[in-house]
């Protein structure tokens, strides 16, 4: 049995301006604070039972990691020591210097250059009773159009990059394709995983200006469209960037929308549906650019419109790695 | 011309516990206060721009009295000369003796027993910019699933005074019969009334101990069913009473949810769709108590549920009409 | 007492290819055969009553005539000679020479120089049992995401007839303006009528060639927006042609979705929600260009698609007023 | 690595009405059908590739078997082996005797006495042309209401049983305990347990006549509550016989629906949402019988209600199982 990942565990999402970022996650998306440390907040979901799903630090624009957790304790360990040999260097996050977590390991991902944590232990505390919910699934009770759980992450790196980073997720974290957009030349231009049944954890689509360590978005759960479409009503009184308005991706089958935290800029998407993949001899699915023209968003406006605002078109998010 | 209403204006609430009234129409449904004058609160929804669709007192758990706007601002004075000819007992409610209003009258609707107000002149204070929506035909911010307009009113009288009561509304104020429960015996077992093109801005139905001054519930308008589903999550975490979980009626066609107001135990419906009708030559349609048990509400659950659930049934709220 | 509408009664279109349009109307809108006669075909939603609200008629594609009920069986030829005297050029309709219809009269609006009909006298067919509701308040069963009433119609006219043609609507047929475009040169550059409570009935906007006859869409009624996002992953089945996809408009506060009948390329729009307006003093509301930039559509895209993609903007509709 | 299962794959059922079940699960519901084979139908859902998760049979109404998909091709014969070692009676289907599969084996589950399939191999066939979506992931076009892939089965048997039922699916199959209920005298009165991440792939409830070999009911997952609904009107049109109106569920989260099947009367579910499990540490979750009266059903209706209509309650299907 070799090591593995169970899921996407936080984003450590670094701002300029750490009051609009909480006003957005917190007020406006419905997270819950559960610790403040330093000058750091550390926020969950109300349906997510561990620590933090989301912790803000002040700082110039940036992700300063992205956190999987392993499928089993001994893991991080095992993984540290693959990586060492590997070549990639790594370096060791002690238990508890991280508020709610155990011991982890950072590193950059080949090819992605992104920053990425590993961990298994992780605490869930109980809400305090004011918040707790009467559902002993959730950590918190129902709020609005509310986030329910962190969903996934799309990285963007160089088109010369991708097919290394997409072997690399594959070969050493035990990630599997299920769709991916085959370019004219034969290339992949955008790829969707995942170590679990969800379509997709973590996606890879491109940067336009062959940057590496650069984020797409990461995205939040909402039970049903219908969420989706009353948090639109609700960011629109409070002048939230759009990017791309409450749609159905045909890759993922998922509803979306995608804007930007005021306080980072950084690209934050709300999804809900999107299927699961219970087989393990699931035969990917290839999109060609002319499927996605016109398939690539189900609500499909103007074709101009879909390619313009295409999320791995040129207004890619100016957030940064942060390598610490 | 003669005299005429043009909707159903305000609901004014006497509770005994006006902290937990508040709480439930303020905090739970989404309204926002207005103003405070003695101990009284006037409490409006973001989708309206008069003054109030609500006032809660302090006392014994009653409906003080309900209220309606005229079509012209003489009309008040014309339905009071109207009423004194009737025999009716009036009385007169000078401008400003309510906040936010003008001139208006009360008195006892024959055969209902019920306590009415009508008024023209009101007021429609701008919300402060803290609440102030984007979209000016709303006074406020969307919240949550959040009640938009008073939407309509059921009054309950005994069995044997409901044609006296129906006959009057409908003669004296104008209201059209739109749909109607004929009871085995011919009598009139319930009937949906409208000065507007809604299906119904007033119900009749009856009280089982044949008591007048009674109401059934009073309603909110919410934007879709979805919202009402969002708010029975909310409300479940904060033990609200529920009388019927969320549904369709067959009359009407509009989507419903009844739970009891925390601080009177009065029972509030919020309500969605509903159809519209805008013939003049509008044909009222006919319910048997057959076609009730089958379609009365068509999320059709056990036939015994939907009996003993009847809004029409014993258990009617037990608030009291306040005669002042 | 004047004449007066109590409503929006049909739509006759003129299509190049019946079959498609047929298909459009009926299989993917869901509305049902009524009638057929010569090659015309007659359709109404499953929440009409009346003989039909669509009329589809082979030919070069075009509006033949949009057709409103009269309030009052005297109004038709009240409003007959009302025009006579004003010098429009009025022309009759026999009583059922239209299948299901009474007498009627055809006359160009002025400023619109669009084909109206009004009539009162209206059959409301059963529909046969095999499609009959058990709800007597639809003439038909719910299908999928149905269309359930026609809901108001769009015309288009040239900036500088726009003032001509609204003050006509208003002064001879009893609209009432509820919200209005204010250009920066202090012109109307569109605006929302209704003879109903319904915050538009008929909307004016302009063509940008300046070109009068025109008509920018009708729309139909549709319960939720979940109908209409829906019914957006149907017709992406169908490839549809998507003017505006899902969305919430600013003006009217309604769901709406912009799309193409194959058969004449017409643009209609599903639309659900909007508010109502019960009051006779009615402050009419009044957006600026900027306004509209940012809140037009509340599900904010980015700026330059929504003012490509503003109905009002050049690519309206190439649909011609036959004059017959 | 011990053999496994990943998911539930199909019910085969047996109907005294074939042409009722027939029009229940493929018009009302929107399934396909995929292949008729001797009296027999197959069918899947719209977002289902595999050759079908439902299969129709005339007789005595009853469940023929619920199959499940193995995680690797040799697992059939090595769950095979090891049930024999157990002293289990299973017998082998050869490839092909059924439609669209691979080789299977049959037994009776300890406990549950129900009967079980196991096979690995199953045909993807594509849709005619005619059905296909354009989304890859779809085997077929949405269609209104639809069910979109089998999601659980809920099978009953005697409380004497239930612990030794569970305790087998855990040990023998894999399967891990989610939430459960425990009684007043510390029993286990129902369990919920998946072998993905589903909150639950089969649920375990008791018989209260003490029977086994016993199905409370299946369910199909659809995208949205909005769909469960929309069902709901068009089922009321049909006289299905409703067990629970539309409502979620305390335990997973999920919004629900029962009904019953016209030709076998079997129970069947129609579920959305329900929260996902990726964590291999997850604690699970207990409910007592005092919390399912107050949260069993999130949209509770009065107490009296639902434990008349509990699942678990006398009512259960009257379909037997089906030794062959």
């Amino acid at each position: 049995v070799s090591p593995g990942l169970c899921k996407l565990a936080h984003i450590d999402l670094v701002t300029p301006d750490l009051d609009a970022s909480l006003f957005f996650f917190r007020d406006l998306l419905g997270m819950h604070e559960v610790e403040r440390a330093d000058e750091r907040v550390f926020l969950r979901c109300f349906g997510e039972l561990d620590h933090h799903s989301l912790s803000l630090r002040p700082g110039p624009a940036g992700v300063d990691h992205v956190a999987f957790r392993t499928a089993r304790p001994e893991d991080v360990a095992e993984f540290a020591a693959a990586f060492a040999a590997e070549g990639i260097e790594v370096s060791e996050v002690g238990a508890g210097e991280e508020p709610g977590q155990g011991e982890a390991i950072r590193f950059l991902a080949p090819g992605l250059e992104a920053p990425l944590e590993l961990l298994f232990e992780i605490e869930r505390p109980r809400a305090p009773e004011s918040l707790r919910s009467k559902l002993p699934s959730n950590s918190a009770r129902f709020a609005g159009a509310a986030a329910r759980r962190l969903d996934h992450v799309n990285f963007a790196t160089g088109i010369d990059r991708l097919a290394e980073a997409e072997d690399w997720l594959r070969e050493a974290l035990g990630f599997r394709r299920r769709e991916f957009i085959r370019l004219p030349d034969g290339r992949i231009g955008g790829t969707w995983l995942s170590v679990t049944p969800q379509v997709h954890d973590v996606a890879i689509t491109t940067d336009v200006q062959g940057r590496t360590g650069r984020f797409n978005h990461f995205a939040f759960n909402v039970e049903e469209f219908a969420d989706i479409c009353r948090l639109a009503d609700v960011l629109a009184e409070h002048d939230v960037h759009v990017d791309v308005p409450p749609s159905r991706h045909g890759i993922t089958q998922g509803h979306c929308y995608y804007v930007r935290d005021p306080g980072s800029g950084h690209r934050v998407e709300l999804f809900s549906g999107g299927y699961l993949i219970f087989d393990p001899d699931w035969e990917p699915i290839e999109w060609t650019l002319e499927q996605l023209d016109t398939h690539g968003l189900v609500f499909v406006g103007p074709a101009e419109w879909t390619r313009q605002n295409n999320p791995n078109a040129e207004n890619t998010p100016a957030t940064a790695a942060v390598a610490r």
